[in-house]
C-alpha cells in the first residue's frame, strides 16, 4: 500500500520505516525537501539527520508535504501539533480528500515552559479541527498517546497487551487504521467513537508527561484493564 | 485511626463504608444533616437515600461539614468538584490545618451538555486550587480516576495490578495516603510528584467518560504498563 506520512521527526521516521519495512510504498513529507536533505547536524534530541537516516532507508523516499499526500492512499499526519494544520494545507486539500487520514499529532504548547500544556483541549481538539478544516478527509486519531517506538512495536514491552484508541467519524477509515495498527502487532484497540473523542486521548498527554518524569523513561503505555 | 469524609453521594458512602468496616471512626460530613437525614427517595443514579444506607452502616456518623471536618485525622474531600471549594470553607480552615486532606473529586462541568467538560484543567487543576486556597492542609489528590467501587477494592478486577497516582507537595502526607491505599488492596500506586500533577490525572476524567461509553461498564481502569 502506499502511504504519505507528513513530518520528519521521530514520530515520522519511525513509522516510515516500520511501514517501509513491511513493504509498503512510502513517502515522506517535509516543508522543503532540499533544506531537510541538507541538514548534517544531529536534532535537538541527538538524533541523526534525516539524510543519515534515509541511508539507512533507502527505499523510504522524501519529497514535499504535497508529493507525499498525493502519493499516499493513507495519509499520516506525524507533524508537530502546533505546525500541523499549515503543513495540512501545504499538503493540499485536493490531496487529501477521499482519503484516510491518520492523526498521530498532539497539540503541545511550549510556550509557557516545562512541561508543555495544550493549545486546544477540553471543549475541542486538534483532531477535530483537522477533521472540520478538511471535512473530505477521513480524519481518524490514533497513536498519540505514546512513545514513538511502541507505536509500531508495542512488543517493546514485555505485558504486551496495552491498550491502542482509535476515534474518528468514518466506521470504514476506522476500520483501516485498525487492521494497520493489528499489522503493528496491536491486539487491544479500543474504538472510542466519533472524532470529538480525541478531546479525551489528546488529554492524555499531561500525566503522560508526568509519569515520563516519575518512572524516568518513555517505553510505557495505558493498558484498560476490565 | 479518625476519618471525616466530606460528602454524602456514592464515592463519601463508599469510602465511609470501607474505612468503617475496616475499624477505622467515621464521620460523614454534609451541608445540613437533618435535611440530608429526611431524604427519603433514592438519588438521581438509584441509590438509597442516606438515610437507608446508614442503617447499614451504624456504625457511621453524620455531621456538618465542619463536624466531620474537626472529627477526622484525616480529612477527605468526596464531594461533587463543582462545591468543593465551598463545602472545604463550610468546613472551616481551622479544621483542615496541618491535617492530611485527601482529594477525590473531578472538576466537572455539566452546563455544555453530555459528556461534561472541566471547568478547570489544563494550566491549573481544583486540586491546586484547593492547595492554594488552603495552604496549611496538606492536599493529596489520588483515586479520583476511577469508579467508586473499584477505589476501595482494586480486586473487582480480576487482573487486580492496575494503577492508582498519588499527586501532593508534602511527601509524609503522600506516605500517609499510599499506607491508606495499600490497606484498600493497593499494591501499583505511582507518585507522579507535586500537586500540579492533579492537571494530568483530572485531564483523564474526558477519556475514562468515553471508555465508560465504549466498553459500556463502569468497573475498569487504568494500568501503567513499563
Amino acid at each position: 500500500m502506499r502511504f504519505g506520512i507528513l513530518g520528519t521527526g521521530v514520530v515520522g521516521k519511525t513509522i516510515a520505516a516500520r511501514l517501509g519495512s513491511m513493504g509498503h510504498e512510502v513517502m515522506v513529507g517535509t516543508r522543503d525537501p532540499e533544506e531537510t536533505m541538507s541538514r548534517s547536524e544531529p536534532d535537538q534530541y541527538g538524533n541523526p539527520p534525516f539524510g543519515a537516516w534515509q541511508q539507512e532507508h533507502p527505499k523510504v523516499r522524501l519529497g514535499t508535504f504535497g508529493e507525499a499526500a498525493a502519493h499516499g492512499e493513507m495519509v499520516v499526519n506525524a507533524t508537530a501539533g502546533a505546525v500541523s494544520l499549515e503543513a495540512l494545507e501545504m499538503a493540499s486539500e485536493n490531496n487529501l480528500n477521499g482519503k484516510v487520514l491518520m492523526d498521530i499529532s498532539n497539540p503541545l504548547d511550549f510556550s509557557r515552559g516545562m512541561p508543555p500544556t495544550l493549545w486546544v483541549s477540553n471543549t475541542d481538539s486538534l483532531g477535530e479541527r483537522i477533521q472540520r478544516r478538511f471535512p473530505e478527509a477521513k480524519v481518524v486519531k490514533t497513536l498519540h498517546t505514546m512513545n514513538a517506538y511502541l507505536m509500531v512495536d508495542p512488543t517493546q514491552l514485555a505485558e504486551a497487551d496495552h491498550t491502542v484508541f482509535v476515534s474518528g467519524d468514518d466506521p470504514e477509515a476506522k476500520a483501516k487504521v485498525t487492521n494497520l495498527l493489528r499489522s503493528f502487532g496491536w491486539t487491544d484497540i479500543i474504538d472510542l467513537g466519533d472524532i470529538t473523542t480525541a478531546r479525551g486521548t489528546e488529554m492524555v498527554m499531561p500525566i503522560w508527561l508526568r509519569l515520563f518524569g516519575a518512572l524516568q523513561k518513555p517505553i510505557f503505555n495505558f493498558k484498560i484493564v476490565r
